[in-house]
C-alpha cells in the first residue's frame, strides 16, 4: 500500500482524504458508488440540491489548468451548498513544496475545509494531506501520472450502470497507459471490484514498466485487444508526444491504434466506450464511434458530477 | 433570415435562444425590453432579486476575454438566483468547432441549463444552438462582427427610455460600422422597432459592403452624419487599425471623426450619446461628450444587467 | 494627513472607504478591531456566518495579482452573504486611471456597492474614492508601496490577542521597509494605538527616506533591532532586488538579516513573530521559527478574514 492510500482514513475508519483508489477498500468504494448513484439525475432534469455542506467551504487548489474537472468539483460543491473558491496558482520550481503548503495553510486558516488538489508533480496530494489540521480533507483531482481517483470512480459508476457486475467483465484499456494517471487509478478500481479480464493496449514505448497493472494482459494490437470485451476505455494521447521516441505520426498512430467503427466490432456487441475527454477525434477515437451508440462518454461527464458530491458529502459528513 | 434567426424559437413559439436580432419578430424585441424595464434600478438603491432561476446553472463560456460582459451576465444570473459558473478556454484553431462541442456537451452533461458564449468566429453560437440538448438555451454574448443581441438589445432599451418611441427618430452610428457586432445589431433591432431615418457614418475603409445595412443613409462625414439626429451611436475603433489600410492615425482620426462638443451640437439638442465600451477618450470620442450632460453611457450599463435578467428569465421560464 | 485619510468618512463621521491608516482615528480602529474580534473563531470550527450583506455586490478589483489576498476578501464577503465578482483587469498604462475610472463606473452601473482595488500604482484608490456614488465604498487591497489597511488592521488583531495592550510594547519590522505598504500600514496603527518603542529594520538601501517613519528608531543591525522587543515583524523581500543595488545576495541577506532561532532569543521570551506572507523560507525568516512556538503568522491570516468581514459590514452598515 502506497503511502497515500495509508493516510486516507481516519481512527474510526471514515474516509477522510481521497488521494488514491490504490489499496481503498472494496466497501469504500461501493459506498461511495452507491452514494454517487443518488446524485444521478436525467438530462434536462433538474439536478439534486443539498444543503449537506451548509456552512463548508471548499477550494479548488489547481498548479495546472483544467477547466473541465475544475467546473465538475464546483458545481458539485455548489450544488451541496458550500462556499467555493478557485485558485490558479503558479509555484515557482525551486520552492514548490514549500510554497504549496504555505498556500494551503493559508486556505487552512481562512477556514477552508476541504481542498481540492490537482498538481503536475507526484506527491504533492499525499504532502498536503500530511500537513493539514485534522479537520481539513484533501481530494486529489489528478496527480502528474499517479492517480485521479474521481476519474476512476466515475469511470466504475458508468460501468456499473451499463453492466451491473463486474467480476465477468472483460475491460481494455487502450492508448498512452505509461503516462495515464487515468489509466492506473481505473486499474485500482477495476481490480478492487472484482474484474478479472483487464487488458492493456498500447504501442510499446507507451506501455508501463513491467512492476505496473500486475495481472494484466498487454496487447500490442487493438485488435486482439479489444476482441470480446464489455469495455473499451479509449485514454487522451498527448499529440505532443506523436512522432517522437519510437512513436508513429498522428495519421499513423490512427491506423495503428484509432477505435473505429470496424474495429469495435470486434468487441462484443453491446460493448461501451468511454473516454475521460478532452477526445482527440481522429487520432485515438473516430468521431463515428465517440458519438454512436455504443459511446458512454457524456454519462462519464454526468457521473462524474455525482461521483464529486458524494465524495464530498462523504469525507465532510464523517468528520464528526 | 440567417440560420441563427431560424431557430431561436421553440414549436410552440417562445424563445428559446438569443444568437441574433435579425428576424427577431417586434413582439419578441418588445416583450423584453419591457421585462428589463422592470428589473431596472435607480442607482444607489438595491438591484431587483429573484428565485426565478433557483435550481438552474449558467456557464459563461468565453474564448475571448471581455470581463465587463461576463461580469454582467454573471451577475444577472446570480441575481435570479441561479449557480454561475465562469469558463475562459483557449481552443487550438485546427479542430475549434469539434473542441467547442466536446466543451458544449460536458457542460451539458454537468447540468448546465443555460450556455452564454463568446466567440471571435462568426458561427459558433449558432453551432452550439443547433446540437444541444432541447432543455438547454444559448445565449451570444458577442459573436465576431456579426451579432451582439443583448448589447443591441440594452441600446434599444436605453434610447426607449429617453425618447418613448422610436419610428420618428433619426439615429447614427458612428464608427467602424465594418467590424462590428454592435452595429449589426443595433441595425436589427433599430430597424424591427421602426426607426425610419437610420444613418452609417464611418471613412471608407470602415464602411460595410453595399448589401448590408440596407436602406441605411451613408454618411463620409461626422458633420453630415449627426446633423439633426435624436441619437448618436458611437463605436469602438480598434487602436491596432488606425494608421493602416488607408485609415488616417489616431489624432487625424479623432480631427475628423471624433465626437466633439462642437459636433455634439449639430445633432438635435436633446440628443443622446451612446457608447458601447470600453472607450479610446481622446479618438473616438472627446471626455467632454463622454462624461457630459447629454451621455447616457453609464446607463446603458445598467441596462445591460436587466436585458440580461430579462432574457435569461425569458428562455428558461418559457421551456416549460 | 494625507487625501486618502481625509475621504474616508461620511458627512456623519461614519467609515465609508478604507484606503490609509494614516489619520484613521483611534476610534474607528478600535471599533473595527473589536467587530473583527467577534468574527474570529477557532480553527476547525465552523466560520461566521451572517446575512449582514444580503442583497450587496462586492466587486475585487486587481490590476495586480494577489490569490490570497482576493480569496480572503472573497470568502469575507461570501460570508457576510454578499454577492462577489472577481475582476483581474490589465490596464495599458497609457491611458491608466481614464480605463480604470471607465471600469469602476461600469461596475457601479451593475449595482457594485463595494470595491475592492488593488494597483501597484500610488494614487489609484483615492483617484476610485473620490468618483464613485455617493453609496459606494472603496476598499484598498494594497495601493503601490503606500498602503495596505486590512493588513496593518489584522497585524494589530494579532497584537492585540497576544498582548492585550499596546502602549508598553515593543515592535520592530524587519526587512525592505522602503518599499513595504505593510510597514507603512503597520507603522501607523501601532502608533494610533499608542506604541511608543517602535523600531524599523534594515539595510541602508531598504531604508525609507528621512520624512517618514517618523518617531521610530533607526536599526541597520537585527540584533539591536530585536533585542528585547515583544513582537517581531518580518517583512517580505523581493528577491529581485538582492544582489542588487548595493544589496548582498539571499544567502548573506539571511546571514545578516534572516530571523533565526537564535536571533530570537534576542527578543523577550514571549515575543510573538509575523510575517504577512508568502514568505521567501532561507532568505528572510528561518523556517524553524516560521513554523515555531512564537510564530502567530498563520493567526495572521485567520485574522485576515475576521477582519475584512469586519470592515464590510462597517462601510455597508454604516450608510444608512
Amino acid at each position: 500500500m502506497t503511502a497515500g492510500a495509508a493516510q486516507q482514513h481516519r481512527a474510526n475508519g471514515s474516509l477522510r482524504h481521497l488521494l488514491t483508489l490504490e489499496g481503498l477498500p472494496r466497501s469504500d468504494i461501493e459506498r461511495l458508488l452507491e452514494r454517487a448513484q443518488g446524485f444521478v439525475r436525467a438530462l434536462g432534469t433538474k439536478p439534486p440540491i443539498s444543503s449537506a455542506l451548509e456552512g463548508v467551504t471548499v477550494a479548488n487548489l489547481f498548479t495546472e489548468p483544467s477547466t473541465r474537472t475544475r467546473v465538475s468539483f464546483e458545481l458539485a460543491a455548489k450544488r451541496l451548498g458550500a462556499d467555493v473558491v478557485n485558485l490558479e496558482v503558479q509555484l515557482s520550481s525551486r520552492v514548490k513544496g514549500e510554497s504549496m503548503l504555505d498556500t494551503v495553510f493559508t486556505l487552512q486558516s481562512l477556514h477552508v475545509d476541504v481542498m481540492v488538489i490537482r498538481d503536475p508533480e507526484a506527491g504533492v496530494p499525499e504532502l498536503v494531506a500530511a500537513n493539514v489540521a485534522p479537520h481539513v480533507s484533501v481530494l486529489s483531482a489528478g496527480e502528474a501520472h499517479v492517480s485521479h481517483p474521481t476519474q476512476g470512480l466515475l469511470d466504475a459508476l458508468t460501468v456499473r450502470q451499463q453492466k451491473k457486475q463486474f467480476d465477468r467483465l472483460s475491460i481494455a484499456i487502450v492508448g498512452d497507459i505509461r503516462h495515464s494517471r487515468v489509466a492506473r487509478s481505473a486499474f485500482h478500481v477495476f481490480r478492487t471490484l472484482g474484474v478479472q479480464d483487464l487488458r492493456i493496449v498500447a504501442p510499446e514505448p507507451l506501455m508501463p514498466g513491467a512492476g505496473e497493472f500486475a495481472g494484466c494482459s498487454r496487447h500490442k494490437t487493438l485488435e486482439s485487444g479489444v476482441e470480446g470485451v464489455d469495455v473499451v476505455m479509449m485514454l487522451r494521447i498527448q499529440k505532443e508526444r506523436m512522432g517522437q521516441v519510437d512513436l508513429p505520426d498522428a495519421d499513423r498512430y490512427f491506423a495503428m491504434y484509432g477505435l473505429t467503427p470496424e474495429r469495435l466490432k470486434l468487441a462484443r456487441p453491446d460493448a461501451i466506450v468511454m473516454h475521460p475527454q478532452p477526445m482527440n477525434r481522429g487520432i485515438e477515437i473516430a468521431s463515428d464511434v465517440a458519438d454512436g451508440k455504443q459511446s458512454v462518454i457524456r454519462d462519464q461527464v454526468r457521473n462524474g458530477v455525482a461521483v464529486r458530491m458524494a465524495v464530498l458529502a462523504d469525507v465532510v459528513g464523517s468528520r464528526g
